[in-house]
């Protein structure tokens, strides 16, 4: 067993060029958690984004020790968040349950806990109030955080996801809430898929980057037509309409320098095999954002 | 044939708090012009918010006959736009063609062309230069427009048509392309699909009734899941996560007091008999709006 977990150890000389890159565990759903960490470190990607689900299926040590073991890190865990309960009695359930997202994801070694802070409760039709409820939340959350090591990334998702999954709908609103705390505590995510139709990103990502706010960097192209639901309509870098390269640059001009993490919703991915997906997704990348 | 076509007129005496309302076409496209028309003369609805296509096919002096002759109002025509084109060609087509609305939305009586921008050409990714390209389309018809009488009304779409339908996304950018040009030749169009989760809104709409922009207001609720391509998955009034009322309050409190026009694109309502389901747009709007 090693314990070199830095980012970019062992990968292969030639691919010096993804230094940077993670590939989240949905891209590659059909993989298991020793595939998918065998094939990156396979092809010198040095990062993997892991979710909750799968790590707890898995083994959240055993997890850990596999991702460790190939020398590869662990970039950020998916997701805490689901925060917007109207009933009390939900509201705390759903503390305990970032409780322990945030020990799982200290347990993997990540500093990074993305919260997708969840939609509007049944029959709501205040969004303001229910941001109040994910501060709230937040506030009760950050010093147990930030206690272990983990940093809450507050992720904004698309606004046609604003009444059934995220009641943060853009950079500016994601920055407003995590404003609220230090920002060794509480940060943001950046997905080019939720955010790139935002003119305003460009001076957003100025205001994130001055104050230390970017957690995460995270990449999916925008393809249409969106399937029902919404959800599995990513789009595999390069095939969308985002301008990736030129939004990297933004992010890294910011003062970024952290993981590029891909995480494409694809169904069309899942049903080729994981290590040919993972080989595009590196091509696409040198292509596309590098 | 009575030429009296005032907003509101020979509606039944216990209509009139039906006064503002409006009915577009695509709500209840299972009727024909003439039984739209009966429809909404029967249950004291005013106005009636019609569509190029099904126009055309029904001829367009006699449609504008047809609602003349019942007392009733065209409040808007559906739709003007697509004007994004980087070929010189296509973008010139697009212009002739939007003289073309120009033309029939003067002979229809109404003076408001709703214009739906366009989303990206195949393969771009220049969100603000195909914007560009709205706006110079716009400065070319926008007097052509005037000269008869009609004033052009730019519609935000929601952000997740913003690659393939249209390149404004918020009330915001609607307004700063319609403020190069003079108030009474070119508006914005309110919807509330498209806007409901856009925390800017309240003090966007302060700014678009100051300017005296507000050409159009739209109802339709949110609702979830999205059907696949997005496009017909809007909510009845109701049905959905947006306040109506509030939001229509808002309109009011900035100036407008115009029409309020029910456009609900959902299969769900054209499998029922049109009357039945405008008797139910009558009762959701004393219920949830006014």
């Amino acid at each position: 067993m090693t314990t070199d977990n830095r980012v970019g150890a062992h990968h292969p000389a030639d691919a010096g060029d993804l230094v940077r890159l993670s590939i989240n565990q949905q891209t590659v759903r059909q993989l298991s958690i020793p595939q998918l960490v065998r094939g990156c470190r396979a092809l010198g990607i040095p990062g993997v984004g892991l979710w909750r689900s799968p790590v707890q299926a898995f083994g959240v040590e055993r997890a850990a020790q596999v991702v460790r073991d190939a020398g590869l890190t662990v970039t950020s865990l998916c997701r805490g968040g689901f925060l917007t309960a109207s009933d009390p009695r939900e509201w705390n359930a759903a503390l305990a349950d970032n409780r322990a997202a945030v020990d799982e994801a200290a347990t993997l070694g990540t500093s990074t806990l993305v919260l997708v802070s969840g939609g509007l409760p049944a029959g709501a039709k205040d969004l303001a109030a229910a941001r109040e409820r994910v501060a709230e939340a937040i506030d009760r959350l950050a010093p147990y955080a930030a206690e272990r090591g983990v940093r809450l990334a507050i992720e904004p998702l698309h606004p046609m996801f604003a009444s059934d999954r995220c009641v943060v709908s853009t950079l500016s609103q994601a920055l407003e809430l995590a404003e609220r705390f230090p920002a060794e505590h509480v940060g943001v995510v950046v997905d080019t898929y939720h955010l790139w139709w935002d003119e305003r990103v460009p001076e957003q990502l100025v205001r994130a980057g001055r104050s230390g706010r970017i957690a995460a960097f995270q990449l999916a192209d925008w393809v249409t037509p969106l399937p029902e639901g919404a959800l599995l309509g990513r789009g595999q870098l390069g095939d969308g309409c985002v301008d990736l390269r030129g939004f990297r640059e933004r992010v890294d001009a910011a003062g970024y320098g952290g993981p590029v993490e891909v995480e494409v919703f694809n169904p069309q991915l899942w049903q080729r095999p994981g290590t040919e997906v993972l080989e595009e997704v590196a091509g696409r990348y040198r292509e596309h954002v590098r």
